[in-house]
């Protein structure tokens, strides 16, 4: 990506080791992520570029002198950040605050929208599948790299458990899979704030049991009338504009908390007030998806759960620039990229 | 109060059983919080004033026919919320949002900076102490219909555990029995941000480890220094200002928690940036004092925790004025209150 809607397919050098711990992988499937849409509308020109893209499945092709745990061959998961694995941080499971980590697809590190990727930390950072998968579950497999994750980080933030009621703003990848992780967890009510047909359809398939339609205040009321008046326990809010962080705020129930995992386009978090009065809780952040691997997979190889139907497109490396197009047109939902 | 520093102390009719669940107190202690200097210097001039105070200790001298717990002549702490005992909320503990609750000190219930306060929903909502407390208790106990309290709830919210590392934004009463509270709960390191000799020296008193005078990112850089460069695990924000809670998502860790129970001064929350990356969350309100004063009267009553000394002035009603000012001035901690 050279500037706000400026993507090119270009042939670079092939990635390399550069240092010990490194490893390089060969991408089977990556994908555009909704948070890339920011950069697509706004983005500054580089006069470098940026190589994009932070998820990814693929089989590792070679490995530094230093690293033990992953070997050449193997099929694995790449988080969309990079950890050592063993840092205070990373010890803790917050494998996106390490000390030594860092992101994919930015201007320092190259992203996943390519043929292969250089993986720094490559022992703390990748985690092998075991086997190769087979077709069917890549889709399910790549999600775990960062959308799946990244939804049950909102739901565990959220303090999702066994019969509470949630709601979830924003119908786009994350968000489905916050419907996921929720009934996963135990969710009696699951409310999906949303207003795209095909989303929502897969919102219900997913476990949704309402939906709300409205923007707004009407937004907040409708789920109130859904909840007996109160607002819901949880609030997975996936969107990461002003107005879907007030709504959150908004639906909150009185010690309720909000899991803001959409990537924040503003400097404050509206709500001070009902926030304070009523005790809800805001948290959230980049999800430690790294850490979430080993409890996601063994539903997704048993097919418990099916997060790969959010991609609901798949191109090659040349189809790239138009994915982008068509994922900020709201015309595919998440486009998935087979290099 | 009538206006913005006008505080006239004024014979009025005696408080009086207005519904049968509602019980009449007399004052034993009252004190002036912290919260009270917002209006102090800012309430636009009210022509029926506002009788203020929302917290106290007292003998029951009357009830209503349907208070069935609360007797004549019980010593009671009667919690700065009024709370029916009997909703949702008040079974989770969060009786700050009962549903047919309420506030004292405002324009529709009488506060407790008086001879004598009329209590709503008596049963749900005062503490009986057992047994007339001696003199020497009373300041302590008075702490826990709000600032200990308080305190407390602003180190469960930012999640104070054993050998955690807490800081202390804020050395007013509340500030200094969140060290208490921290302190109690097994907390390490106890940084205090605060530049008042006299508080400080109470801070340290009650478990502070640390001391930061500084402010901004002075404050920031410093409390860095002290805890190996990352911050601390919770903050507790007890000051409401935009500055005071940006130094407090500053200064905690990746994957702290901010516990606010100063009173917001502002429409928003600062620092949505910093707070989502390092996945801080931020959680807080008006503490459900009267969930936690059977976990914390044990401790004051066996002496164990003194928060009482927080109170550095004592006044008969017609002091109160001066106390107002006293505390405005930063002169007194905080002003307790005889009638």
């Amino acid at each position: 990506m050279y500037s706000a809607g400026d993507v090119r397919v270009e042939n670079v050098p092939d990635p390399k080791i550069v240092e010990p711990t490194d490893a390089v992988i060969r991408v089977s499937r990556a994908c555009v992520c909704g948070s890339d849409l920011w950069p697509y509308q706004k983005m500054e020109h580089s006069d470098t570029g940026r190589v994009m893209g932070h998820e990814a499945i693929g089989v590792v092709e070679d490995v530094g002198a230093d690293v033990r745990k992953i070997k050449r061959g193997d099929f694995v998961i790449m988080p969309f950040a990079f950890s050592d694995g063993t840092c205070a941080f990373c010890h803790d499971g917050l494998q996106t605050s390490c000390i030594h980590g860092g992101f994919f697809g930015t201007t320092e590190v190259a992203g996943a929208q390519a043929e292969a990727v250089r993986i720094p930390l490559a022992d703390g950072t990748l985690f092998p599948v075991g086997a190769h998968a087979d077709d069917a579950l890549m889709a399910s497999l790549l999600t775990l790299s960062d959308v799946m994750g990244t939804g049950h980080h909102a739901a565990i933030i959220a303090r999702v458990t066994l019969g509470k009621s949630v709601a979830v703003v924003g119908d786009g990848a994350v968000g489905l899979c916050g419907v996921i992780a929720a009934k996963r967890l135990g969710a009696e009510q699951i409310i999906i704030l949303g207003r795209h047909a095909d989303r929502i359809a897969l919102a219900k398939d997913f476990g949704a049991t309402d939906v709300v339609s409205e923007r707004g205040d009407a937004a907040v009321e409708r789920v109130r009338e859904l909840t007996g008046g109160f607002g819901v326990h949880s609030v997975l809010e996936c969107v990461g504009l002003e107005q879907a962080m007030n709504t959150a705020i908004s639906i909150a129930r009185p010690g309720g908390a909000v899991g803001r995992v959409g990537v924040p386009q503003e400097q404050t978090i509206p709500g001070s007030e009902p926030a304070f009065y009523n005790n809800v809780t805001v948290g959230g952040g980049p999800a430690p998806v790294r850490a979430y691997i080993e409890d996601l997979l063994p539903d997704v190889l048993e097919g418990k759960i099916q997060p790969g139907r959010v991609f609901d497109r798949n191109v090659a490396l040349d189809g790239v620039p138009d994915g982008y197009r068509a994922m900020n047109d709201r015309e595919a939902i998440k486009v998935m990229v087979t290099p």
